[in-house]
């Protein structure tokens, strides 16, 4: 039988291993490298130059926990810019919401959002809502180019700041982020793992960043198995709704919707960082 | 330069490997396979029967999770008994609290306990409290001819349920538990992961057995990113103390101790499950 594994380098000293049934697509792409696989334990998974992005068993941690806990803070939001997330699995989430009306999705590689539709179903099949309008152009450029006060929420759905996604992590980015979000506006962001060393450093600049920009700063974690050491975290950053104590629970639990991560005591939950991560996120106040 | 990785297949499709320094000691004890290591990222670390233990960069997280959440709801335990952990670290945080009287620790295998004295001191140093006295004796033995009501909190710090550790998962043990603590009695278990099928399958298990004996019996979880998918879970079961509706804060705060992952904040949010655990702990009430 065909022994094949897919290992990602999380460090230097630490591997993560997958066993492959089948390599179903590989290219470079304008913009990076992209390859589709088969397997048994993690269904369908892509790698965009050679790290895990995306796979059958875990997506739906990752994209719960982008979109439902904004959503839950402020029901009212209607206009939404997703940045990245070129397998559709948060544009999916947010198509579920029947009240919003505009879903802006930027992805800079057409060719992730393609190949997507063809192999991954499960994430890619809402790309096709009519409130769905993509973009395939640089997000940086299009937050510039954007009009101030335009959205309600924007969810950055990016790579690590180490390749394409590097511009997705800067203070330019998020300066102009603040500026097109409306005065409720909501900024959700990918803010990498303090376990290993190099991806707390990432974690502490974004931070850092954020923090000097928007009056509510916060963030929370969840459990992504397939992602450096399975501890990952988003950034909630707000003009005016703190996550907790503006909580819309009930509001959000009319919705109906059914999540398998998601919940709403997970909501408030998710926002209890251990105590190393709260110290390395006080650090960068200095 | 020398290459060398520990692997530990965390299931047959899924692998998660360390690069090591060197092999600082390995053995087949009267129960099982041990070797220690050391190595860059995780410092010495040790395996039973080739799968990771105890490591230095996150013990911490494991020690915390075990000791503090019951203390915190139960400031007044005097009498603890702690069941396999012969690393020595579940030990070493009860030993922080200077109003606990007795800790007896029960651990099958005294090599290792021997070598964590030798090699990690990180965990091992407070088995000398005055008040620790060490049982060299299968766990399950000893519980059956420990006096009712003779402690207030039993830590069990066990290995898998597929090894040395599977009699600590047993109706027959956690009987004997409920009847050697007290009426204030509040019993934490190792309680496996809900990621990966094989250990959601003991997990659910476990969860039933202690839900049919206990009036409270509920699960916490944490991040242990060297534990197969780094999703882990301990049982919280007890006669009387709900971990929530009871939680001690302030009285645990005036201990003042300082901890690396646990707080009173992370004590309710680790109890935030994802829906999908909810459900399969749900599951086994039928």
């Amino acid at each position: 039988m065909l022994d094949l594994w897919y290992t990602e380098e999380w460090t230097d000293n630490c591997r993560f291993s997958l066993k492959v049934k089948e390599q179903i697509h590989s290219e470079q792409s304008e913009f990076q490298k992209i390859d589709f696989f088969k397997s048994e334990e993690f269904g369908t998974f892509f790698t965009l130059d050679g790290l895990m992005m995306v796979n059958e068993k875990d997506e739906f941690v990752y994209h719960d926990m982008i979109t439902h806990v904004a959503l839950a803070t402020n029901p009212n939001i209607k206009r939404v810019l997703v940045i990245g997330g070129g397998d559709g699995g948060t544009v999916r989430e947010v198509t579920r919401y029947p009240h919003i009306e505009k879903i802006d999705m930027v992805e800079i590689d057409e060719r992730v959002v393609r190949l997507s539709q063809k192999y991954l179903p499960i994430t890619a099949s809402k790309l096709e809502d009519p409130r769905v309008t993509l973009y395939f152009e640089d997000g940086l450029k299009f937050v510039e180019e954007s009009a101030e006060g335009s959205y309600d929420l924007i969810l950055v759905d990016s790579t690590d700041p180490i390749s394409v996604g590097e511009g997705l992590f800067t203070t330019g980015f998020y300066k102009n982020c603040y500026r097109v979000l409306s005065d409720e506006g909501i900024l959700i962001n990918q803010h990498e793992s303090p376990y290993f060393a190099k991806y707390a450093a990432e974690m502490k600049k974004a931070h850092n960043k954020i923090k000097n920009l928007f009056p509510v700063a916060k963030v929370y974690q969840f459990h992504q198995p397939t992602y450096p050491s399975g501890h990952w975290l988003f950034g909630f950053a707000s003009k005016k709704f703190d996550p907790i104590a503006d909580h819309q629970r009930e509001a959000w639990e009319k919705f109906g919707l059914k999540t398998r991560y998601y919940n709403s005591d997970i909501h408030t939950g998710a926002f209890a960082l251990p105590t190393f991560v709260r110290e390395m996120l006080e650090d960068v106040e200095g």
